[in-house]
């Protein structure tokens, strides 16, 4: 009959599902200098192995034409959807001294007058001593490209030829990221194919392979809404909502949150210029900190594409997580 | 800090991972009617899922000219490697009396004429109550297409061309499979992508994903090797082989040997007609029944590609077996 270890054989196991997974694979994002072909991109769909194209996007109109001004000119009357956070940490666990526990804290949410919001973006990033007031980020992730600013959307190709051609689908979403460096997007992961579009700024993403759940730390965590109260955001915590999965450990501060496989993780560091474009693929962690131009702001784009649950690797993926479910009580 | 559950929470994991399985993938083979594109086969890679292109080899030379007397005449003179045992069980968990457990069972090999190894098969397959005598099986899977048998060779595709654009490698080996209904190609994997092409004859596949692993109760074999002592085949141990491990569940027997996981397996069978097709992918397992022509023998191909260990693929893979190894003291 069927016979399993206990715990320990089960951490040794682990350990060697990520030395290998290490040994078999490189710690760097493949760079590429053109476009794959369908049967390219499929083949690192198959892999689910990132790469960047280095300017990739340089020949679209939002490379080429995209600046505060002309952002502001196509979208001179428009309100559109704002994040707001104390501290740029929209969706991160936070400590939340009121409730004397972590939460993963959701971030206000305000409709803006487009303007409005990019001069703040712009003049906080800009303007010294100003890093320390609310942080700004449009990150609504609702298809919001084709949406609040489909004014721009003439700018940007409409799909992603290769990814719908090799995936047989049309883009689920395509997303617009506009902020300044004050923002993080804490480690996480989407069960989507994502090809991310560099136009304004650099971003700058750290990677771990869906494998590495062991390393994460993830715990489950009540969610929270900054909600401005008397001119200043306090997290309410969400009754009514179940508590979630939430990575914990961070690899820019690797001491911290460790789990005793941590030290295994290689995460891979990549830089996004503008009109470089990155395959992110399925369910990779990933972690973006970015940095401003000269005009003080982050543009960038995201198609994703719903990824393939059939075959392998979403059971094998989702097994590794259950595997640890007793570290998320 | 991780934590992982005893045996019982591991046991559960299992099942949820091949229960999920099940929900998320069919339990049949696609069917295609034509022989998919580099990119159509790729994302069944990607996916590790088998289809069968019906009469995919119809135009190919071998199928439209192979007899058992065509084969003896392109072999004049030509002497072959012939896997010799006395029920067909080439490989197979079997038991030893002399040695009063169960070893694996490595057939008797042999140099023979081609032409008398032909007579054998078919005699013994058409001719009442020979079907107790040992039986021969062609079997080498040492690339032996372009070797022994390399003046058929020309009667084939040299390789699958959909395969060597998607994988980007030739094929590492093309083996040549020429015997009748006694032998049974137990159930075990490779890692090979497998382009399975047959010639004459039928061949029933019975596959399991590779996650399947908890179900096909592997164990730790010793090797032997059968001998003709005095014109019978007797199974000496190998005394200097180190024991491997193997698939002691047949789903053929679904009561036999079965693990607490083994009624989750749903075994996927296909049988393939002469000029029929099958891709096989990397790591799943098969077992392999056959039944001949009214000329009695049965003779296929496969065209074997190393499989990618890049990726998640490998590395899950393994984990659920090691997972398991307690299973295979
Ligand atoms: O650009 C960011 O801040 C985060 C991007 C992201 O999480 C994504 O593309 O999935
Ligand atoms: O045809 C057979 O008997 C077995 C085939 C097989 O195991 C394979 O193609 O890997």
């Amino acid at each position: 009959m069927a016979a399993y270890g206990d715990a320990d054989g089960t951490r040794a196991a682990v350990r060697e599902l990520l030395t290998t997974y290490n040994d078999l694979n490189g710690a760097t994002v493949e760079e590429l200098d053109h476009e794959p072909s369908p049967l390219e991109f499929m083949r690192s769909v198959a892999r689910n192995t990132p790469f960047v194209v280095r300017q990739g996007a340089a020949s679209w109109k939002s490379h080429q034409k995209w600046t505060p001004d002309y952002l502001k000119d196509k979208l001179a009357g428009q309100r559109v959807n704002v994040a707001i956070t104390p501290h740029g940490n929209a969706d991160a666990p936070t400590f939340s001294p009121c409730h004397g526990s972590t939460v993963i804290a959701k971030p206000h949410e305000e409709e803006q007058a487009f303007d409005e919001f990019l001069d703040y973006v712009t003049t906080q990033e800009l303007k010294q001593g100003s890093q320390s007031a609310e942080v700004r980020y449009a990150q609504t992730q609702n298809d919001n490209f084709r949406n609040e600013y489909i004014s721009l959307f003439a700018d940007a190709q409409s799909d992603i030829p290769f990814a719908r051609i090799a995936l047989q689908k049309e883009a689920e979403a395509i997303n617009l990221w506009i902020g300044n460096s004050c923002s993080v997007t804490c480690l996480h992961r989407d069960p989507m194919e994502n090809i991310y579009v560099q136009v304004l700024g650099r971003k700058h993403f750290i990677l771990l392979p869906p494998l590495f759940h062991p390393c994460v730390n993830e715990k489950m965590m009540q969610p929270a809404t900054y909600t401005r109260t008397g001119g200043v955001l306090t997290l309410e915590v969400d009754e009514d909502e179940e508590r979630v999965p939430l990575a914990t450990w961070d690899p820019d501060k690797a001491e911290r949150e460790a789990t005793e496989f941590s030290h295994l993780a290689k995460a891979v560091r990549v830089t996004l210029d503008p009109g470089d474009m990155l395959y992110l693929p399925a369910m990779w962690y990933h972690k973006v900190k970015q940095s401003s131009n000269e005009e003080g702001c982050v543009v960038a784009m995201n198609f994703w594409y719903d990824m393939d649950y059939s075959g392998p690797f979403y059971p094998s993926t989702t097994f590794i997580r259950n595997l640890g479910v007793s570290n998320q009580k």
